[in-house]
């Protein structure tokens, strides 16, 4: 039986954003793997309610559940261990540290970037619970928290800087070839790519470089997904 | 021949304290090699002149001269493979990641609240020029960049986030043994420890936990180094 994923989606059900569910979309095809897209917003609680939580991705895959992007790596490393995402215990540990790094200082101006493309491009049942739940956690109206797109863009391009550093003496995040922490990394950028039309980084930053060579990967598999192409 | 190293030392030529120099201290020390200290102050410029640059660690290694410690753990992998410092490729380009973000996001908190202790316990010599270099670094006087090592302190504990989520579920960044992430990281500390009695961790913090069994690493190395033992 073929696996299924859960998977967020905007008010179109192809126009999938989640920088979570990226991860694990390109970390399914780097190991040559398919899982049929079952579309899933925010407020479909009931959906996944099988899962034991509300937050996606969740993974089907024959009679194992499992949810939580990095737990769905891990499972599928162990299960399909060929085409590894991971090379050695070390490297593992340290895409750990990597994935924290990534989700409390790459996400952030990301989304101080582009919060009003976000709430426009979500599905309409989504709004009234995305606009109550962010208001809270970042303590403001998101009309207030996304006045200043252009300093969530600066953040973002200071904040790169250890990505930065790698990338310029080889071509991945991991090396020589793709691993999980470059899906981490790149499931920022696919995030926004789906959702707004905000250039974040210029053509002469190594970022760029890389993220165009990670929008080739596997067929082109995330440059054909359903997004803005402004920066691309 | 034995190994020499110039590292970096204050008014006392055993008060040794570059993260940069511990890093490779404790590499060495993984690889079961000695290497012998030799002090250096800012102002030595000349006695390491014939490595073509002018920063501590320097390592001479027989008729090879190596500076940089990235490029010093490189040498010291190579020539020395047995007990590695990085398990794979991967982790290799993960933990030079990991170097940038604790040079950018680590080392400049631990600075602002240990500044005016670096300036007293630096040999006298070395005082006018680490003034002026800092002051023109900073923008500011270090009296001003040091008024609040609050701030410092507070800054530091959010920063480690990403070290902090890994070393609640493994022993060491690197996972289950140490390796040269956890020796970057370190060095930060060592530095402080070295200069400060400023208590930089709470002991609840799993950050300190990691601490204590670096300080215990390879027969209790860095616990023995002339330093401040108040957050121990």
């Amino acid at each position: 039986m073929a696996m299924q994923m859960w998977e967020l989606a905007g008010a179109e059900a192809d126009r999938l954003f989640s920088p979570y569910c990226w991860r694990i979309r390109m970390a399914l095809a780097h190991k040559g793997l398919k899982a049929e897209t079952l579309p899933w917003r925010f407020t479909d609680t009931e959906k996944i309610a099988f899962s034991g939580q509300g937050l996606v991705p969740v993974l089907q895959d024959g009679d194992q559940v499992v949810h939580d992007s990095w737990a769905i790596a891990e499972h599928l490393e162990g299960k399909y261990p060929a085409k590894p995402l991971f090379d050695s215990a070390q490297a593992k540990s340290l895409a750990f540290v990597f994935k924290t790094w990534v989700e409390t200082t790459i996400h952030g101006p990301i989304f101080r970037a582009m919060v009003l493309d976000v709430f426009n491009a979500i599905h309409e049942k989504d709004k009234a619970y995305f606009r109550q739940s962010r208001e809270k956690r970042v303590g403001m109206t998101l009309e207030q928290f996304g006045s200043d797109p252009k300093k969530g863009v600066a953040d973002l391009r200071t904040a790169l800087l250890p990505a930065r550093k790698q990338l310029v003496q080889e071509p991945y995040v991991c090396g020589k070839a793709p691993g999980f922490a470059d899906y981490i990394l790149f499931g920022a950028f696919q995030w926004a790519r789906a959702l707004s039309p905000q250039r974040l980084l210029e053509p002469d930053d190594p970022v760029f470089a890389w993220r165009e060579k990670m929008l080739d990967l596997h067929g082109g598999l995330a440059r054909k997904a359903k997004g803005y192409e402004v920066w691309t």
